[in-house]
């Protein structure tokens, strides 16, 4: 079968082989075969094969995180999956090949729907659940400020505050952005730039909301994106920082800090996964699933490339300016 | 009377005045006349007159938030102090007079002791306690980093935490601080530099510390300073940032908040005052004002300057590499 593999960290297009690895065994007790059915191109993907990230899996590593697979063959004993049932394909890294033998207890049918919409919902709804959840309590007319809004990240925190009542400030950083988030249903668009805060404030008071409501900011950005997001909320407002796209250090003014009494924290899924009791899990998967289902949460899709042409892929992905996810499908799969 | 004044913000040295205000008239109901025993420079203070500092005071103003002063004239009605006692100059900013007439309600006789130690019980050691305090929650075993330790901060944090049983590991710039510090009763001292994580870890653990055990940094010197006490803590620890020594911004690795979800927070005492109930603050005064009385707390001194000399005072205070705070007396007192 086909799987992509890196056999040393570094840039995709240097590192990033496609080979023919063995078929897996039939499936035994408990267990059941599973087929690419479809896995985006995360950030997080990305950042491993460079050997960046905080995860580091002993070499060669077929990479990826998340994706969506189809049950074919069920084996002994398995009673609540049946063919052709969508999986979640958790079991990161490792995505990234034609088919994989999964033990049947860790899987659940997914609801019907969207394949390739199926495949993004691993990673980021239940990210921008615990965003808006574990770091400022927030309660309907509250708002939240986010960059890179036009990310997986961003579409998904717009549809879970969304159907919250939470309201969202976005900030995206070219003009060309604003209609496609504002179609995702952001309360306010702002470009990135000078006077960030006053405009932001401004924007807010014209859609009917209450500066002194901002009290979370999500950046993804880092460099100075950081700054220009703290220096937006209200005295003693929190910032979560989840990814550095910039490239640059976080740089604080440590005023802002002190006299505004703001805190910045990190977040990181993997550790949820790791640490979050089954219940826990349940209860953010159901609350995405249904966002999905209903088209309440629909992240933009830019293209689809089959395994084959996983460099070519990764390459896309990697490209400023994007206007949506990149996922791989297998050779022969046609999506739109 | 003699007081220092500032009519426009800048370097003390161009904005600084030395001037004569006219006396304060007799204390009425309520009030007593207090008399300027000794004022502390610190670095809110030239902040303050920088127009830096998160208090701007209309001006022409008088500097100086904290000192001790000594009653010498008692208003009708007021009991509970008496011809001598020593009070605290919370009355900020205008420390930097001879005399003012204060009400007798917010005052309170301090226990005798050193005057220019008493002087530097305002904001120092109620820093400290409350960084230690009110962001991680600290048992006896516990340890915690700082860097600047040679500050008055940095004083009064090794003697409160050892009070407590926290134990402390310091960071300094320089080789010829190390014996100071040591001498406050410092656990661990270390000169900052590369490698300062795992010089710290080793260190710790000579002194029979285990480094899962040092949650929380407290940083005063921003820059590179804040990153480098990050990458000292155990997983999930806290950086709380209350100055900005270096004059750099801070500059953090989004990877470090995001791997090791460590929070960074900001701390200024001036809301405290603000906000705290009185009895919360009595407490805090308590425990630091036994620990001046016992000599187990003992800011550094470096030098005392008659007011008349505020700016050569400042110059002072500004110098890198002092081994102790710079105090204002009045003109003609003798201080050592």
């Amino acid at each position: 079968m086909l799987a992509a593999q890196f056999s040393r960290t570094g840039a995709p297009a240097d590192v990033l082989e496609v080979v023919q690895l063995p078929d897996p065994p039939a499936p035994g007790a408990g267990e059941v075969l599973v087929e690419l059915v479809a896995s985006p191109i995360n950030p997080s993907d990305l950042l491993t094969i460079a050997g960046s990230y905080g995860v580091k899996p002993p070499l060669p590593a077929v990479p990826g995180y998340e994706g969506v697979g189809a049950v074919t063959v069920i084996g002994e004993g398995v009673t609540h999956l049946k063919v052709g049932d969508r999986v979640l394909l958790l079991t990161a890294p490792g995505t990234w090949r034609e088919r994989v033998v999964l033990k049947a207890a860790s899987l659940f049918p997914l609801p019907p729907g969207d394949d390739l919409q199926l495949a993004m919902l691993g990673a980021n709804p239940p990210t921008a659940v615990l965003l808006l959840e574990k770091f400022v309590s927030l309660t309907p007319g509250d708002w939240v400020i986010q960059n890179a809004a036009n990310s997986g990240v961003g579409a998904a925190v717009v549809a879970v505050a969304r159907a919250r009542g939470v309201r969202t400030v976005n900030v995206v950083r070219r003009e060309s952005a604003v209609e496609d988030v504002r179609a995702l249903g952001a309360d306010v668009v702002v470009v990135d730039g000078p006077d960030l805060a006053t405009r932001v404030h401004a924007a807010m008071q014209a859609a009917g909301g209450d500066p002194a409501r901002l009290r979370l900011a999500l950046d993804a950005v880092a460099g100075r994106g950081t700054r220009a997001l703290m220096r937006c909320l209200a005295h003693g407002g929190t910032v979560v920082n989840y990814g550095g796209l910039s490239g640059e250090p976080i740089a604080l003014d440590p005023r802002d800090l002190i006299f505004h009494e703001t805190t910045l924290r990190g977040f990181w899924l993997v550790p949820w996964f790791r640490k979050a009791p089954p219940g826990e899990q349940a209860l953010v998967f159901g609350e995405v699933g249904r966002l999905v289902a209903t088209g309440a949460l629909r992240t933009p899709v830019e293209a689809t490339y089959p395994l084959s042409q996983v460099r070519a892929a990764c390459a896309h992905a990697a490209r400023e300016g994007r206007g949506g996810k990149v996922l791989l499908v297998p050779d022969g799969a046609s999506h739109p």
